[in-house]
Formats: C-alpha cells, sequence, structure tokens
C-alpha cells in the first residue's frame, strides 16, 4: 500500500480530490476557490489527516501552477499599463513599512537581529498570485484597482527580492551600495529587455509561425510554443535572480496581443492546464503547514504579526493610491489587495530556514502569517470591499477624513 | 549554470523546445509528429547532444503524458465496442508468437533462459499510446480497423502484463496454474467493474454535479473531477498489477458520453493537457536511449529482433483479423498497428533490469527495439497503407491470396 502511496497517479488523483473538496468548502462558506483549496490543504497535510505530504513531484506541480497561473494572469495585461510611477510608489512605501515594522515588532518579541531582519524582509513580499486569482474569479482584473494591484505587486516582487539580497547581505556583513544598484540595474534591465523580446516574439514569430505549413497540419505547435516562451522567460528570471512567476507573468504579458488564424488558441491553452496546476498549488501551500508547531506563545507573535503584515499594507499601499487620486474605496481595495504574502514571504522564509538565518519556529509563523494574510485578503475583497452595496465602508471613510 | 538547468523551469522550457524541433522535423519529413519528437529526443538526449538527462522530473512529466493521452484516446470509445471475441483472438495470437519467436531467436543468438524468456516477453507488448496517437493524428480513429486495433491493444496490454507475471514466475521457478488464474479474474473485474463504476459516474455523480451551485460558480470544478478520475483509474489499475494507461484509458472510455450543461468540457481540458504533456513523454522516449551503447554484434541482433518483432505482430494479427472477415489492407492496417512496443515494452524491459533478470546490453537492445517498431509503425500507416491511392498493397495481395 505504501508503495502505491509514492506513486504519481495516486498523487495526482488525491491532491485532485482534495482541490475538489476545496471547492466544495468555498462553494459552501462563499469564499472565493483558493480560500478552500488552502483550507483543504491544511486538512490533508501533516495538522491533521495526515495524507498529503510535501514530496518532491508535489513540488514540481505547485511550481509548474505557480508558473502557469501567472503567465494566465499576464495574459489579461498591457506592460505599460501597469508599470508607472503610481504603482511604483505604491510598491515601495508598502515594502518599507512593513519591512520597519516587523523587524522592531520582532525585535520587541525578543527575536536576535538576524531572525528580526528576516522576518522584516518577509513581510515585504505581496503574492500576486493570490490576489490576481481572487480578481480573475470576481471578474475583476480589468478594474483600475486591479491594474494598480497587478502593477505594484509586480514592482513589489522586484523590490522584495532586492529586500532579500540586502538582508542576506546585512545578516553576513558584507552590505554594499554596488551590490544594491546592480540587483536593481538587472530587474529593470530584465523587465525591459524581456517585454521588448516578447513583444517581438508575438508581432513577429508567432505570427510568422501561424501561417507556416507546420502550423496548418500541427494547430498545437503554437500552444508548445506559447508554453515554452512562459517557461523560457521563468528560467531566464530565475537566472538573474527573480522569482521565476515574474518571468511568466512578463511572458504572459508580452504575449498579450497575439492575434492568430490557424494555431490552436493558447490563452484557452493555457487557462486549462491552470485550472489543473494552480489547484495544486493552492493544495501544496496548504500541506506546508503544520499546526502542531505552535505554541500558544507562538500563537500570540503571529496574531500579532499578521496584523501588523496586514495593516501595513492597507496603509503603505493605500496612502500613496489614495495620494496618487483613487477614492477611498479603491485605495482600501488596493491596500489590502496587496497584503497576501502567499508563496513569496514562503520562498523568503525558506530561504532564511535553509541558510541558518531563521529557526523552525521562525519559519513556521511565517509561514501561518502568509498563509493568514492569504485567506484573510479574499475574504475581505469578497465580502466587504466588493459587495453590490458598498456602504459598510462609511464608518472607514469618516475615520480617515 | 549547473543550478539553472536543474530547476523545473530550465528543464519545461528545453523539454518544449525540443518537442517543437521534432514538430518541426516531422513536417518536413512529412511524417507523424511522434516520429519527429522521439528523433528529436534522441537527439538530445545522451546518444549526440548531452542536454537532456531523464531526471525524477522528467520521468513523472512522462507518466502523467502517458495517462493524459491513454484518457483522451479512451474518451473516442465505447467499451463494448472494442472488447469483443474478435479483438480478444487478434490479441492472443499476438502475443503467443511474438513470444515464442522472441525466446527462440534469443536462444540461438546465445542468450541464457531468463534473458531468452524476458525478451520475448518484451516482444509480446503493444503500445496503444503511439499506434492511437498517430490514428488520432490522420482521424481515423472511428475507423473499424482502428476500433480493432485499439481493443486488441488494451487486451494486449492486460496479457502482456501477465505474460510478464508468468515470465517472473518460470524464471524464479514458482510458475503455477492458479497464480495465472488469479491474474486473469483480476484483471477481467477491473475492467467490468471499472467500467461500471465509471458509467455510474458519468451518468449519475457528473451529470448531477453539472447542475449544482458549485459548477454553476466554478465550471472548471466538472474538468477537475474528470482528471481525478483518470488518476484515480491507473492508480487502481497499478494497485491490481495492471498497466497505469490500462485505467486512464478505462476513465476515458466510461466518461465518453457524458453530457454537459453548465461545466467546462473536460474533454476540450483533457486535450489540452494531452498536447504537453504527451509531447513531454514522447521526447523522453528518445531521452531514455543511448545509442553509443551499441556494438556491432548487438546492432544485427536488434535489427533481427526488430524484423521478427513487427512480423510476429504483422502476421499475429493480421491473420486473425482477416479470419473474421476484415479485408487484406485493414488485417495490415491491424498488423502494423498493433506492432509498436513504445513504453509497454520498455517498462517491461526496465523490470528485468531491475530484478537482475536481464543485462544492461539486452535492456538497450529491447528499447531500441521498441523504438524502432515505434519510429516504423507510424511510417507504413502514413506513407503506405492510408495514402490516398492504395494500388500498392496489390503485389502483397498477391502474396497472401
Amino acid at each position: 500500500m505504501n508503495e502505491i502511496a509514492s506513486t504519481i497517479e495516486f498523487q495526482m488523483s488525491l491532491l485532485l480530490f482534495v482541490a475538489l473538496a476545496g471547492y466544495l468548502i468555498s462553494s459552501n462558506i462563499n469564499q472565493s476557490a483558493v480560500v478552500g483549496i488552502i483550507l483543504a490543504g491544511i486538512a490533508v497535510g501533516p495538522s491533521w489527516l495526515g495524507l498529503v505530504t510535501y514530496t518532491d513531484f508535489v513540488s514540481s506541480l505547485a511550481h509548474l501552477g505557480a508558473v502557469v497561473l501567472l503567465f494566465t494572469v499576464g495574459l489579461h495585461f498591457k506592460l505599460k499599463d501597469i508599470t508607472n510611477i503610481k504603482n511604483f510608489f505604491i510598491a515601495l512605501v508598502g515594502i518599507m513599512l512593513p519591512w520597519i515594522a516587523g523587524y522592531y515588532l520582532a525585535i520587541y518579541s525578543g527575536f536576535d537581529f538576524g531572525g528580526a531582519i528576516f522576518i522584516g524582509t518577509a513581510l515585504t513580499a505581496t503574492s500576486i498570485a493570490i490576489t490576481a486569482n481572487v480578481l480573475k474569479e470576481m471578474d475583476k482584473l480589468g478594474t483600475d484597482a486591479a491594474k494598480a494591484i497587478i502593477g505594484a505587486a509586480i514592482i513589489d516582487d522586484v523590490l522584495s527580492l532586492l529586500a532579500l539580497s540586502i538582508s542576506q547581505e546585512i545578516v553576513s556583513g558584507e552590505v554594499s551600495i554596488s551590490l544594491i544598484f546592480i540587483t536593481i540595474l538587472k530587474a529593470a534591465g530584465f523587465l525591459v529587455i524581456g517585454n521588448y523580446f516578447g513583444k517581438f516574439l508575438a508581432t513577429n514569430v508567432i505570427t510568422r509561425l501561424d501561417r507556416t505549413r507546420t502550423v496548418h497540419k500541427y494547430p498545437e505547435f503554437i500552444f508548445i510554443f506559447a508554453m515554452m516562451v512562459a517557461f523560457f522567460f521563468s528560467m531566464a528570471a530565475e537566472l538573474i535572480g527573480l522569482s521565476a512567476i515574474v518571468g511568466s507573468f512578463l511572458a504572459g504579458v508580452s504575449l498579450e496581443g497575439t492575434k492568430l488564424e490557424r494555431g490552436l488558441s493558447f490563452r484557452e491553452g493555457a487557462e486549462y492546464l491552470q485550472i489543473i496546476f494552480a489547484s495544486l498549488f493552492f493544495v501544496s501551500l496548504g500541506v506546508l503547514v503544520d499546526l502542531h508547531a505552535l505554541t500558544t506563545e507562538l500563537l500570540w507573535f503571529l496574531l500579532l504579526l499578521t496584523v501588523v503584515a496586514i495593516l501595513t499594507k492597507v496603509i503603505g499601499c493605500g496612502i500613496p493610491a489614495r495620494l496618487y487620486g483613487m477614492d477611498i474605496k479603491d485605495s482600501l481595495i488596493v491596500g489590502f489587495g496587496m497584503s497576501p504574502r502567499g508563496e513569496v514571504a514562503m520562498i523568503i522564509a525558506l530561504i532564511g530556514l535553509n541558510q541558518n538565518l531563521i529557526k523552525q519556529d521562525t519559519y513556521i509563523v511565517l509561514i501561518l502569517m502568509s498563509l493568514l494574510t492569504t485567506i484573510f485578503t479574499p475574504i475581505v475583497l469578497r465580502n466587504w470591499l466588493y459587495r453590490k452595496n458598498p456602504g459598510n465602508i462609511e464608518p472607514i471613510k469618516k475615520l480617515i477624513i
């Protein structure tokens, strides 16, 4: 029986079954599918039933899922619509505030310098995957607030990874201005060159391939080509030190306007791939959590850290949005939309653990904080800010103005 | 750089790139995509460029690809159309003849008893994946010959795995009639119960789910459910000792007639998954081959074995087909269509190697024999038997009649 449990078939059918259970949970509590799937993942993971372990295979599938998800999200955007000074400003303040607040909270809670720096860094991250999926589910990807969130989240991702490099340099005592400068240059260069190259692929290579005899014979050629581009961009992003999902998002953005005559629609294909693999990704986020490791003391720190994590993003991103002329409701949507830390904070926590910069208990707190912000955001967006009758933001409006 | 080479992004983009190269090769030599993709896989594998290694990740992807491919193939068939006495007869003679011929050829070529038994067993296998893909590409899945091939290949798969069990028992000296009988019963039981259960899922569970609020809100639910069923059936097949792909095929066959109103089409979704993952599967078949291991002596044995492998299937399956009233062209299509050994023989060879029943050189010969039959079949079907003008089978007709 144990032999069967390690087979790909068993793992796939079980993971998909868990995802389906997650959908049923979401449907019953009237939440975004993401919330139910993560909860189902926690239930079958080491926290409760112990049915699913985070094997290499599950990790690979989750990774595929994150890449495909960001690719399909990217297919809804033009890069020039989302990278502007406003979004940069939202991202920057939304990085600084959580970093500083997280650091001081950790110091006052008795963490050492290295641990506190890392906790601060983990708070800077924003997971585009979660918010984008929620906005996609609610069909809000076209709104101004969504564009600001996605744009700022992309810039945030780049800045977070920058913050991670700087943190590692601080903790190991090797910080230098030139190193930071080089990292920034590489990231900017990647976005510009990547977008230019991607547009070239879309307008020249793909449209020409579309007219060839090969595509006439094998319409699936274009779909395979588009997915190859998505993974190639992810690899390039990793190669220069960014997150893989920044790359696949950029690939999606670049191929956004591609027009096809003969080839199979790669948008549709990518959506179908995303349905399966993003589900597996969200299940795996839940499986990574082991609730047993929580002591009462840690639980209190976790709750405090989560409140700080959300508030610093709501303030740090909401106020710049407001300053740039968005109304209060949209500013709140941007603030809460930037709150989920998702897989980015988890990846940062994992790096800290692997390099012995944080201990196991800090790791679990970061994972759970990340998860709580992830669960909280869809609930706020769906039940409060995006409700048909938005009257209940009045008290907050009064509080702010 | 080595660190990047082991990432999922690098492997995915490279594998998809190789698949695309395979399509271009196929398009240029006017062959089935399968042939070009396997050739491209050989080129980038250890035989020549050494760019791709058969990692656990590649192996997992290939496995997913085989399961998804057989599921989509299954979606084109009804079980009662393909499992009949005719197909059973075609499969049975098509197993006995290659087994006996392979055994004697190996004995006369100087192999020991255990090796010869295994070489014979490897010759019994038919890969439905290859032929089904070729027939699918040529849009011939609906023909009588295709139904006979698929039906006989499914029965063949079951009988091959039975032959494998018996071979293992013979070599280890534990053969018993009751063991053989139990294996046969399990296989028959699986097909009957599986099909019944699958039909129940299709007509009761899925059509009911389709009308629920959950599916109304999340149309992707049905697609995830269908894929879960595919992997669950694969797992069940493995659990009772059959090949996983027999299970996913059965799942496809069972869900064939499902009618949906709200849910996303899982047929379309499965096709898109299949485009990506079946490509990766065919690339991996090529990557598994290392042409360097071939000595002149082995090469001669390989060629002889390949000729025997093809002839014994053409005769062993073609004659029963003819006896059951198919015309000569269709009988030849059935015979050649049953020839590709594909992944089934490769799996048998791998089991023999792992259990020390065959040596490394025998393993390579079996892998290459399997590949040659796999490359040969699409060429024969596409360029000769399924040509617009079928006049050129006349000489064979005269020879036979």
